[in-house]
């Protein structure tokens, strides 16, 4: 079991029980026994095998407290929805709105140069870090080349058929993620990496894909958080701009985890170098220390936000709450975390 | 516990654990352990004590059987939701642009119609039944004149302002309501009954007030139904045609369960004139009773619907399929079921 200082409660292992005791929340596992008061509690994951009483859904409800089940590698399986949440249908409606007015282009613009942007600040961290001079140039250039890339998105002039503009906006994220990736080999590839796979065989060759399969974590970790915020800003999480819709995808965290992924991607080489993800760990112990991480450290990140500094969790709840300023109205355009290098 | 033939799982009481054993549910409690095939589930609905394995709640998403935790008196507190639910986003869509482009005033105006005529025909039924001539000739005499009203509303224009439309057809409902609940003093006088009551107040004059609190469970137990549909079918359970939307208020479950009521009220009636419902009993025990029979008795009566005779819930279903063929264009109008004297 692990607790992070904002909030989230992560329940791992088998046996554990979870249930309400004057107006708190009791966990009991073999290891001992924990309480919580609620308002202490932002989040309750969990990844292992538990039971759960139905006075402690109730509550959890009551206190506004998530609740989410999800495989080990962090996939969300079930949420506890509370029968009130989402009741605010402006924010949806006006989501809607976007998708056809020329707005979703907008956004799905700003999210890839977000992303872009970051990609771009991550080549330069490590070129700036690389003893050998020629792998430190060509970290350098590609940044640069990146950077290019974004600047000609940033003058993408957005229109209205969303699935042109989608087309569009997504070969300048794929032309992006060919460079970016290029030179990532260079910073992952003393761990194994030779090219980013999304579904890497984690049976067969875990030991030798410790960096995708990482990557394909902390990315769930990621939606895991994002769709949280989605819902409680009554967004529809199936209504994407940038990732078109496909029955039962989360079209709309998927995009605006885009920006984050370069943050994850630093992230996750920073453990590979101070060994604390080993080649030949389990998949399942692998994604049991990411999860620790990715709770205690990465959600803890300070980053500047919109002029100030933010610990990263906060700033996803202010850049879900700056998308909807965008859809009401409020701003002419999206902010996107920047991670300097 | 309870056990409909149509696979609703009613677990009551205290101290019952739902878990998953061998790819089936098992339910062990005082009393005993059942167990269930998956496939012949369709929702567990909890509204005692009860503690669940998450084992279990991913067996339930992944096989498409409903969780939901109800107080005592049938009020949805909080729904288990697998993270893929609600994927189709056209019908959303197609619901939100009904809302501003006029079709929602039909929509509205068709459940109106479809209450008041089940209303009217209550009225007949127990006009037919009465052994007074005078009580007789009385509830004759209002069914007609709800028939006259939902004749000028059947004919009413819809029109584009939602806002105004929704007023002009609540009026019409007020002014029905008023009749219907007049003349139903007739049928519920013996058992108290005064005036319709949204909030009897169940601490003092539970006695005197079985007729309003055996409605307000009924009501809950058709709304928790119908918001199962609801979300079955992508819809957005907070956007109404005919109730305004306020932030938490599952306006459309509300406005769906509207032709319903009636049916609801004739079935609440049969149970007082059985002695199934007995003055002086506990709201919660009222509760235990009204539940059963709902789900072993209500939902599988049959109907004629749309030509043909099916169970209350299956009408209940393509019902909102109904609704979803209107909403892409498919139908020119919403049936509701019909309940004939």
């Amino acid at each position: 079991m692990i607790v992070s200082s904002l909030g989230h409660l992560i329940i791992e292992g088998y046996g554990v029980s979870l249930r309400k005791k004057r107006g708190r929340l009791l966990v009991v596992s073999s290891e001992g026994k924990w309480e919580f008061a609620f308002k202490n509690l932002r989040e309750i994951i969990i990844t292992g095998k538990a039971s759960i009483s139905t006075d402690l859904l109730k509550a959890l409800a009551f206190n506004g407290v998530d609740l989410i089940v999800t495989t080990y590698t962090g996939t969300p399986l079930v949420r506890l929805v509370p029968a009130r949440a989402g009741g605010t249908v402006r924010n949806r409606v006006e989501q809607y709105k976007c998708l056809e007015d020329g707005r979703g282009c907008i956004i799905a613009r700003d999210l890839i140069v977000g992303k872009g942007r970051n990609q771009a600040s991550n080549l330069r961290y490590y070129s700036k870090a690389r003893s050998s001079p020629s792998e430190s140039r060509e970290l350098y250039e590609k940044a640069s080349m990146i950077k290019e890339l974004v600047e000609k998105l940033k003058n993408y002039e957005p229109h209205g058929d969303l699935r042109v503009c989608r087309e569009e906006i997504m070969a300048y994220e794929a032309q992006i993620a060919n460079i970016y990736w290029d030179a990532m080999k260079i910073v992952y590839g003393e761990y194994g990496f030779r090219e980013r796979l999304k579904k890497p065989d984690i049976r067969e060759s875990a030991e030798m894909d410790i960096v995708n399969l990482s990557l394909n974590i902390g990315y769930n970790l990621l939606a895991g958080s994002l769709w949280k915020y989605v819902l409680r800003f009554g967004l529809d999480p199936f209504m994407g701009f940038l990732h078109a819709e496909r029955p039962g995808r989360l079209s709309l965290v998927y995009d605006l985890i885009e920006p984050y992924r370069p943050i994850l991607d630093r992230f996750i080489a920073s453990l590979l170098r101070t060994n604390t993800l080993k080649q030949g760990l389990e998949p399942k112990k692998l994604a049991v220390i990411l999860r620790e991480k990715y709770y205690k450290d990465f959600l803890n990140y300070k980053l500047k936000y919109r002029g100030r500094k933010y610990r990263l969790e906060t700033i996803m709840f202010l850049y879900v709450e700056d998308l909807v300023s965008f859809l009401i109205g409020r701003k002419s355009h999206v902010s996107t975390p920047y991670i300097a290098w």
